[in-house]
This record gives structure tokens, C-alpha cells and sequence, in this order.
């Protein structure tokens, strides 16, 4: 073997190709093989992003999730059949590895925060060389593309997943100073009911499509009742003192 | 004017010069002036990492803090001091900014995230455009050096400083998934206590120096007791289900 394979977790960011970090965009360059999770018949927004940086002689490996649409993720079908598919996806990858391949794998925002490189992480870290690259995440593009502090000083962040029970949401929001909810999607009226409820509602601000061409961000409490898209935030910033 | 003034706030990342975003590196390149905070006589860790992309025409414009040690922060002389020292330096950039001079002023690690430069922001945001390029977070540049998937799914993660009373502290530790322990230092005791007596000391890991060359990380559980460089960090990781 001429040099030694390597399996590389690629963080490409919220979005705007210029928020890759330079280490990432090396790696891209340099990897044998670009791994990418994907909806069947999709490019992929990770790979959308560095599209610009993938080479004519790297090889392309998309991995195609089972299933397309959102299914409740509590069933136990839906855990077997993503537990074999991560299970799957990591053997195909452990193949070009074993042949000598660099593998980059991309992952959207930062791999190690909620992201789906660490499925494959987990399934092979201990039996290649591994590197994770971190990246921008959705928040942080957010919060800078808001002009938002959001933190200083002895704050406290609390990151809440917007799936959460609405009494539970709403003890969290309380017991903070400053909140980044995900996942927010149709748990959108629920969210806001929980902001409201903790006397929080008035510094919400919600993001749409984070550092894309069309994001869009206002004040939650200004934004028509209704669902959201998934990859929408709430922000909630916790700094307001020493100004 | 032959063109528009701008602030812009640059994330320098966490110590890594490839850990810089590709538009940090171009806002550096272009920028007239360079402000940065640093201790008096020092160069400011967030300038030793933009160094190299620093040109010749470019002017460096140190803001060096009034106070040398750590004081007590609480302190009404401390606040006074600072806010003073922050008001007279938002005037300096201002005059550069009235000049019609883009001034990007750097911030290790992520500057809306705990950043210094968010107090020149809610000073002067309002009055010139300005702009906000994220950076990779100390957390992240080390959970991703760590190689730990930190949160995954529905978890929730918790940011605390390490200032915070112990009782509170373990209630926070007790009652989340992922924590990231930040302002460590001489509170390293308190926080092994804390973690203990929540359940999660065998979880987490000690990271010093994030990712800087002499960086260093261990289970904390092994590490001995004493006091820890002000800027280390602690991480609980959440995620263990699905593997």
C-alpha cells in the first residue's frame, strides 16, 4: 500500500461555501472518495456545497437513506431498518478503506453535533486512522448571520430539540439564559406556546435556511401562526447586560 | 468616499490557522485595519493564528485591556474599568470607520459565542454595516479533536460556565444529556464534584489547549486533581444510544 487509508469527517458548514473552513476544503481536494448521506435521487446539501472543490478523478459515494420521508423515529421498524442501513453504509466504506482509500465524508454543519458522519464514526473509528474536521454549525451561521450575541460572560446555552413535550420545553426555556431551539418544523405552534409560557417570547427570533441565499429571519413574534421547514431555528439570546 | 467603511467581526477559530473559514481568510486579506483585543505587551492568541495572511499595508490596531490579572469580575471597580475601556475602544474603531476604513476586528473562536468583539458590536452595529463571519468554537474544534460525537438526535446539550455554585452546577450536570464545561481553571475541583456527585464524571473528558499543537486530553476521572489552565474545557458527550 502506498500510503495509509484514512477515514476523514468533513464538516461543510451551514450553507454559504465561503463558511468551509480551509482545513475542509483540503481535505475535499485531497480525499480519493467523497461520502455523502442522501434522500434517494438527491445531490445532497453538503454536497451542494463543495461541488466547486470535488475533482473529475474522485470518486463519488452517495449513501442513499431507506426511507423518504419523515417517519416517526420511536418505531421500532424505523430503528432496525436505520440501524442497518448505518450498519451497511459503514461496511461499503470500510471496503474503500481496506483498498487504501482516503474517504471524506461530508457532513452538514459541525460531524460531531448532530451529525450523520458520526453514525459511521462510531461504526469505524477504532479500526482506521480517523480525523473529523469540525465546521460551522446551523446555530452559530444563524446567530452571526442575526448580528445576535448570544452568550457572554456566565451565561448558560441550553440547545433543545424543538420535539420535546411542551411542559418540559417550556421548564428548560425558564432555566436559562440563552436557547437555541432545533428541529422546529410543525413543532413550530408548540414552541411558541413554551417561549410564551416561560416569559421568553419577546427576544425570540426565528431563522429560516440559516446561511443560504434565501434565509430568512424575523422575530417569532411576528411570524404568521403555521408550520416552519425543519432546518428553520429559534434563537434566544442570553446577553443583555454590560452594554 | 471611494467605497463604504464596514466592521466586521472575524472568528479566528480555535487555534488552528486551517481551522479559519475560507471568507475569514479573504475579510483578513482585504481588510484596511486589524483590531484585536490582547493583554498589554502581548500579540493576542487570535492574531499569532491570522499572522501569515496579514499584509504589509495592512494596519494592526491593538485594543490592550486595562487590567493585567484576573480580578473579581463582580466587582463594581472591575465593571466600571471595563465598560470604560470597551466604550473608548468602540470611539477608536469608530474614527476608522468615519474614515472609510473596513475594519475587521478578530475573535477567537466564534465571536458571537462568548466573544470578545460582541462588545464592539452592540456598540456599533447600528451605526456602521456590519458583518459577522462565524468561526469554529473552542467546543467544537475540541469534541472534534476528542473524536466524540457530543449530541445526536433528541439530546440535549448544556453550556456552563464553571464559575457557577456547585449545588447548581450538579443540578445542570443531572439534568441534561451533553454538557460542554467552559472557564474551567482553578474551578476544576468543583466541577469533579459536581460530576461525581451527578453521575457523570465517568463520561467526561478533560480537553486543554483545544486544538493547539502541545494540546492535551484525558478522562478527567485520571487526570490529577489541581487547578487547570483558564482555558480548558470539560465535555459530557450524550449520544450513546444507536450504535
Amino acid at each position: 500500500m502506498s500510503r495509509p487509508s484514512r477515514l476523514i469527517g468533513v464538516g461543510t458548514g451551514p450553507g454559504d461555501p465561503d463558511l468551509l473552513t480551509i482545513k475542509a476544503k483540503k481535505a475535499i481536494e485531497a480525499a480519493d472518495v467523497i461520502a455523502y448521506f442522501a434522500k434517494q435521487g438527491r445531490a445532497g446539501n453538503g454536497r451542494a456545497v463543495v461541488q466547486h472543490l470535488i475533482g473529475p478523478e474522485t470518486e463519488l459515494l452517495p449513501l442513499y437513506y431507506p426511507v423518504t420521508t419523515e417517519i416517526e423515529k420511536s418505531e421500532v421498524l424505523y430503528q432496525s431498518q436505520i440501524t442497518a442501513f448505518y450498519d451497511s453504509s459503514a461496511a461499503v466504506v470500510a471496503a474503500y478503506l481496506d483498498a487504501g482509500k482516503t474517504v471524506a465524508v461530508l457532513s452538514e454543519g459541525d460531524p460531531m453535533f448532530y451529525g450523520s458522519y458520526m453514525h459511521l464514526h462510531v461504526r469505524l473509528a477504532d479500526r482506521y486512522p480517523t480525523e473529523v474536521i469540525p465546521g460551522i454549525s446551523a446555530m452559530s451561521g444563524c446567530w452571526s448571520l442575526a448580528g445576535m450575541p448570544i452568550v457572554q460572560g456566565d451565561d448558560v446555552l441550553s440547545v433543545l430539540p424543538g420535539t420535546m413535550a411542551e411542559a418540559e420545553l417550556t421548564r428548560r426555556l425558564g432555566d436559562t439564559q440563552a436557547a437555541v431551539i432545533m428541529k422546529v418544523g410543525r413543532n413550530l405552534p408548540k414552541i411558541r406556546r413554551a417561549l410564551e409560557a416561560a416569559g421568553r417570547l419577546g427576544q425570540a427570533v426565528y431563522v429560516e435556511r440559516g446561511t443560504m441565499a434565501n434565509a430568512a429571519m424575523l422575530k417569532l413574534a411576528e411570524r404568521p401562526e403555521g408550520d416552519a421547514p425543519y432546518f428553520s431555528l429559534v434563537l434566544v439570546p442570553g446577553w443583555e447586560a454590560n452594554r
